[in-house]
């Protein structure tokens, strides 16, 4: 069968654009065993995709120019020949592919159970940003009730995980986003304590206002917000590393890191997350706790949702923009053979 | 008695100058109950003291303008209301004074044994230099053998024991120095397993030729050194921040920390180390351990020894243009009632 899909069509310079992307039509080969053929319905858009566009080695391979782009997806099964899977079956991957339809193995795959929450949740606050954010936070931030906890691209998918977790924990919780219609979100509905527009507002002068210092940060975003931050570290602060959207699209190398001395005057730690260093059994943890929390309606979430394969690449860019609240989504079918 | 001592004349713009000392007299009072008169044999000059004559908090409050400059000094006891002490005990203090006398409290004073090593190893290898390094780099840095670890200003006090201390657990040990006599010095005499100039070489391509990535990093310096590194941190690396001395005499405000992304890629943890955090138990089993490496012929050490009190300002300058090997001095006086 056929099938579409985006193509790396050009590795962008500085911010992406529309060109650098080319939807194609390709033939699908059937199904090997233990292999599946799936349909997507949602597609996910996610920042550490700007860094697979890029010819640098990091924590994982480039894309090539040609190749077709990846991408976590929730999707329906329509033929299986991996014992785990039958047509019908809601599935999640990571790393699977920018495509209306794909023959995968079958071990990429989890089951998404769709009586529990809605299955586009399992791209989101249910699925690799979810876990990112609350293993992040637990394991690598380690707060403590009491603690002050600030995030950055708090209304993100895993930003509004993080404020929410250190909430639940006991923590006083500041959320840095940019737009007044995400703080109001933080504060009046997720429960954040406050929330600073940064775009508005002027970010160290606020967070000297609203903080005795900050004793865990939780890092999406680096560059001016960071610094804005760096400035009122308490002493035995942890600064998660979780991502650096401000940078991503450096066309030219930054020097750094600057301003250590804060790490010696607070002896603090900054660290790396990343999430493929959690096993299954960490990610069950997770996705347990985070859905238990969600039907307290302890946990809140949203998604913006693109409407329409075709518009992948507009729902990345977006990304850059910081225009969505929650977790950025693209809807490319509805189900034919799954009862949601 | 008079004394003469050195106060901070004016605080600094950029690199300090011999125009922010001024060398003055001063009466001193008799020693009360617990207090001790002592007569200066050796003061240190440490690049810490550039950030006490910056108008600003960071883990220890400013000195003021017109105040006696402080710093760590190994003397002799003149007199004695302390029972710990009397008249001819070595002693050494941390915060004592640029002084030729000074009447100090006896409890911030340890004595010093002339027998076991040169009185002056006091205030570098076998004092807050040693410790320093000896915690930061086993405490904070946690090498295990066969790590990689790359130590900057490898030929100063902290440096030096630092890279000897990983070569005796087992590291490869690379430093970086700014003279080819420091680099000579380090791997010919000290069993570094090699050295760069970062002043003459191209500190990141060598570190790609000499290593397969840092394990851990001790960064005395910041700046472009730490630039250079930064690149080749390895997955779950430790960088300690011990010292910032290429940002110490800066005059604009760094942007920073940038390059954030190298720890989520390599999960790494970039960590402060303070020197006071370590009680008494801890500095005295890292002088124990150090002393008996010495007289095991294990670890050495250089002094860098200016002659005369009035030298003092200039000894400090040089901190900042790299010319000391091992440990800066000033030689105050020889003993008069000690018998060294």
């Amino acid at each position: 069968m056929e099938t579409r899909q985006w193509v790396l069509d050009s590795r962008p310079t500085g911010e992406p654009t529309a060109d650098n992307f080319r939807l194609e039509t390709t033939e699908l080969g059937d199904p090997d065993r233990g292999e599946v053929l799936i349909r997507t319905l949602y597609q996910s858009v996610d920042p550490y995709m700007r860094g697979r566009m890029r010819d640098a080695e990091s924590y994982a391979d480039p894309w090539q120019v040609g190749d077709p782009m990846r991408a976590g997806v929730v999707a329906e099964v329509v033929e299986s020949r991996h014992p785990e899977f039958e047509q019908g079956d809601v599935v999640q991957g990571e790393s699977l592919y920018w495509a209306e339809h794909a023959v995968v193995d079958g071990d990429d795959l989890r089951g998404v159970n769709p009586d529990l929450a809605p299955v586009s949740t399992a791209l989101g606050v249910l699925g690799m940003p979810g876990v990112t954010g609350y293993w992040g936070l637990l394991d690598v931030g380690n707060p403590s009730p009491g603690d002050t906890v600030v995030v950055s691209a708090a209304a993100g998918a895993v930003g509004s995980v993080v404020g929410q977790v250190a909430r639940i924990g006991g923590c006083e919780v500041v959320g840095i986003a940019g737009a007044d219609e995400k703080t109001a979100w933080l504060t009046e509905e997720l429960g954040f304590d406050a929330a600073i527009n940064y775009k508005t507002e002027d970010v160290a002068a606020r967070l000297g206002e609203l903080t005795d210092g900050i004793d865990v940060y939780y890092d999406n975003v680096g560059g001016p917000v960071t610094d804005a931050v760096w400035d009122h570290l308490n002493v035995r602060c942890r600064v998660v590393v979780c991502g650096q959207i401000a940078q991503y699209n450096a066309t030219e190398v930054p020097t750094g890191p600057r301003k250590l001395a804060k790490l010696i005057e607070t002896r603090g730690r900054v660290e790396g997350v990343l999430v493929r260093d959690y096993g299954p059994e960490q990610w069950g943890e997770a996705l347990r706790q985070l859905g238990a929390w969600i039907h307290e309606g302890k946990l809140d979430y949203r998604e913006n949702v693109v409407d329409g394969f075709e518009n992948a690449p507009d729902a990345f860019l977006g990304l850059f923009e910081g225009v969505n609240v929650g977790k950025q989504l693209v809807k490319v079918a509805d189900p034919e053979y799954a009862a949601l």
